[in-house]
């Protein structure tokens, strides 16, 4: 039987989990990206016909979740277990969601490393022979994430070059035992790394670093080389901290050629996001669109790595800087 | 080999994770309380000389990790993952502990049924031959808390009867491989109960079904009976809620003998906390209690159910119902 763990963070799974299906909704801003096409639904509005963006936030997840289980042939009764995690407080869009799907259900809070907390815990337990199908659940939405830890959007007020734009979105993936299709053969859970950056308008740069580290632990605990990945995508550093990955990546005289960032790819440049995407639904939704190029032969191999900056207001205000935080899984096909 | 998953929602662990040391950091008011003596330490004030409370809090669940890392004569090193969880919005507490420890950390949220939660998630990572030693912390603080999801405590605002007080606590256990002593054999993990309740001043009431379900839902997937355990314990319930669970179970034909609260057994009737307590931090510590009882020969087998209540203020100010959830953990010398 192979090595179920690999060096200190690395977890390898014998009967790799597969990624059964998968679905993306998004906001408006979104849909008009250049991901736009890949994505199973679009809104028209962030509200979406509901009472509070609260309340559609916790819709498009639960839309998602919907979506996956119809595309695998499945009710919600088929789920053995439900990972989800989302930034609102208390993280009510999942556990709303959760309620809608009645079966047992495990809540995470990783801030944007959710997705791939979730992944890597789904893994486990398949992997491991406690359940047959998982599914798993990241969302955010602009206009809840920004009252909630910034400012009201209709203050309107002026954000800095280096902030990100929180995605509304939310991806679910319904993963199960041993196939032929797309795998999670590892995954490296992250530890904190916090460098002493203290702006909540520069995310990116306090997270480059913990993306660093699980990018070089997983190196070193698994023996694979940056090159073995066709893509080494981050989610979510945006424009500033992609650039920071980069730098640290070359002081280490790792190549940089093939690293990406979730951040990047879900908006165009002239869509003013400023530095990019962020949110646990950006690398939900992107990897959604992924996995399609994996389908389709664009890549055979990716390491994605979810990063998290996992600071409060409280936390931010009181002095405190931010502890960030990366997990990754590979994905092979 | 055994089976690992009985039914729809419980998880059998074949060699059985061990709980190899815990500690426990109370406040004063938990101190002065008939299970005072038990913890290990009992701050003078909730303030604990720190510039906030919620610094305080996660001072305590600092400490707690510590001592208990120290009494099994580890160092943070040692630990494979690191596992916590507890109320504050984006999970503070547990982020800046898991800063301190530099280990690999999965931050988890089911409000009072965090540490259920994680004595799940690490039993599984354990059994599953995915780690070695896992340790998991939940906490609590009466000030942050209230002030959070409340009112600030310094408004004096009165509570009613049926309200809980939210235990200043934390409680941290390290778990390693099969061994002799004090052994999680199964886990039931629970699903969203919601039957409509929406007075989060009474989450006791709210959440005793979900508390229901779960034990239920055990009895069936193990063939197990109430009279198999000494104890089966809920944590936080509250006076109310217990009561609320009581009739419950009555209703279905099931013994209440041994049935019991956390929130129940932390404060004397004279401490004036109306329903009693509850918070991550309350079933944390007092299971530090059950677990000194259960070496002494008082318990040989309890069940311990971790009950959440998983709204936000938020979603209560939007006119939801409170989402509960409750998972269990038998626990066997």
């Amino acid at each position: 039987m192979a090595q179920k763990k690999l060096g200190k963070q690395t977890l390898q799974f014998g009967s790799a989990p597969v990624i059964l299906s998968k679905a993306s909704v998004v906001g408006p801003k979104e849909g008009q990206g250049p991901l736009g096409s890949y994505f199973d639904l679009a809104l028209q509005d962030n509200l979406d016909n509901q009472k509070s963006w609260e309340m559609s936030e916790q819709k498009i997840m639960q839309h998602s979740i919907e979506l996956a289980l119809e595309k695998a042939g499945l009710v919600p009764d088929d789920l053995d277990l439900y990972l989800a995690g989302d930034l609102l407080n208390q993280i009510i869009s999942s556990n709303y969601t959760a309620r809608f799907l009645s079966t047992s259900f495990l809540g995470l809070y990783g801030a944007c490393s959710t997705l791939v907390e979730g992944l890597a815990v789904g893994s486990l337990l398949l992997d491991g022979e406690y359940a047959d199908t998982v599914g798993v659940s990241a969302s955010s939405h602009h206009d809840t994430a920004e009252r909630q830890l910034r400012f009201p959007t209709e203050l309107g007020v002026q954000r800095p070059p280096s902030a990100q734009w929180t995605v509304t979105g939310a991806g679910s993936y319904i993963l199960t035992k041993a196939g032929s299709l797309l795998k999670i053969p590892q995954v490296t859970i992250g530890k904190i790394v916090d460098k002493g950056v203290s702006d909540s308008n520069d995310m990116g740069t306090a997270m480059a670093a913990a993306a660093l580290d699980t990018i070089k632990v997983h190196l070193q605990d698994t023996g694979n080389k940056m090159e073995d990945y066709d893509l080494i995508i981050t989610g979510d550093l945006g424009l500033l901290g992609l650039n920071v990955l980069k730098e640290l990546l070359k002081h280490e005289n790792l190549p940089t050629d093939n690293v990406s960032d979730c951040g990047i790819m879900i908006y165009a440049p002239d869509q003013d996001t400023h530095s990019g995407g962020s949110g646990c639904g950006c690398s939900a939704v992107v990897l959604c669109y992924l996995l399609d190029q994996m389908l389709k032969n664009k890549y055979k191999k990716i390491f994605l790595v979810g990063t998290g900056a996992l600071l409060s207001p409280t936390s931010i205000f009181q002095g405190e800087s931010i502890p960030c935080i990366a997990h990754g899984a590979v994905i092979e096909k």
